[in-house]
């Protein structure tokens, strides 16, 4: 994945022709797409590989099985041509082993989610899961933009991990503190989705992403 | 889902034609087949409308997201007919409301999963997301039959709620220690769907069941 724009666009739309429109409209302003269950389902695993004529495609599936089916779900997902999948840390070690070995290409680990359940059982647990994924030799950790405080202790653990974080405009996160904080892409989806003019939005993001820059 | 076999044949394969093929021989032998998203990936979501003809279809996907992405998921699992979904309460609270609000059947919560990297994190969670799945309504909760010790605790707090216990056979879980243990259905794949004969493996896993309710 190229880090040029530092924005991962998330199309978090059901139908394929939308999803397609904006990957097409905001290509060259984002470095990745992001794509999950929601459009999945509906369209079929095929979507990554139309979305793929795009850009490079990283699918948040969440992945959070035993060992055996993590790797199914994996193998699957890159035969598809994804460039990256996101999966769950917290079945442990050896579901997050079977998903490297299986990937043919970048593995992100979720530890701290953006939303607020996320403080009962994942939170208490986000530094060891960041741990695991340094560990086990994943590409990095999505870590929510709406707690910079655990983002910056995270960005303190992972040493050259990658850090992917979503949560920015709809769920309250700040691009410029999350980027400030150690993240090294924002992703962000329904700010540009379901926006009237997804180019426009994405800008909008990008200067305020530039801002951040040039404030470090 | 009725319970008058105890047995969820988890129809692990990739394939939709042999899916088929192990529903149709096996669909009088059991209360529910359970398919996981390897063989939704493959062949769509469809497959459970198709599925649907043998028996009740439980989708095993581990949701795990933020709600409004679960809420997605489930109202689109639903909408194929499924009659039940599994979902992870590692996610917190309100992911997992997320999923009972847009349920349209029952929902089971993930507790202890029968694998050993659910040591590290989940685990010691189990009796704190078994609480939450009773304080949201859900229709029952998932626990290994790997770990009975685990399994009996669990039974002792939920109540009324169902236990589905996968993680026998290949797995290593006893049928009859599990059910004496308080699971309500046993969960099996790979045990009958990797068998020469389907319909005879699962008769042996019956006859298990049936000397386990004959010695409680």
């Amino acid at each position: 994945m190229r880090k040029e724009t530092r924005l991962i666009i998330a199309l978090d739309v059901l139908d394929a022709k939308r999803a397609v429109e904006i990957a097409e409209a905001t290509a060259s302003r984002c470095d990745a797409f992001k794509v999950n269950y929601p459009l999945v389902l509906s369209e079929g695993l095929g979507i990554v590989d139309t979305l793929g004529r795009f850009g490079d495609v990283l699918c948040d599936f969440k992945v959070a099985d035993i060992p055996a089916t993590n790797r199914l779900i994996v193998e699957q997902t890159f035969d598809h041509g994804a460039s990256g999948i996101i999966v769950h840390g917290f079945p442990g070690r050896d579901s997050l082993e079977a998903c490297l070995e299986a990937a043919q290409g970048d593995v992100f680990v979720v530890t701290a989610m953006s939303h607020p359940g996320a403080e009962r059982f994942l939170l208490p647990q986000a530094q060891q899961m960041a741990q695991l994924a340094v560990e086990v030799g994943a590409a990095g950790i999505i870590a929510g933009a709406t707690r910079p405080a655990v983002l910056h202790e995270l960005r303190e653990r992972i040493g050259s991990l990658l850090i992917l974080s979503p949560g920015v405009g709809v769920q309250g996160g700040s691009p410029t503190e999350a980027l400030r904080q150690g993240a090294d892409y924002l992703i962000v989806g329904r700010s540009i989705t379901q926006s009237g003019n997804p180019p426009k939005a994405a800008d909008e993001i990008l200067s305020q992403i530039q801002g951040a820059d040039a404030m470090v």
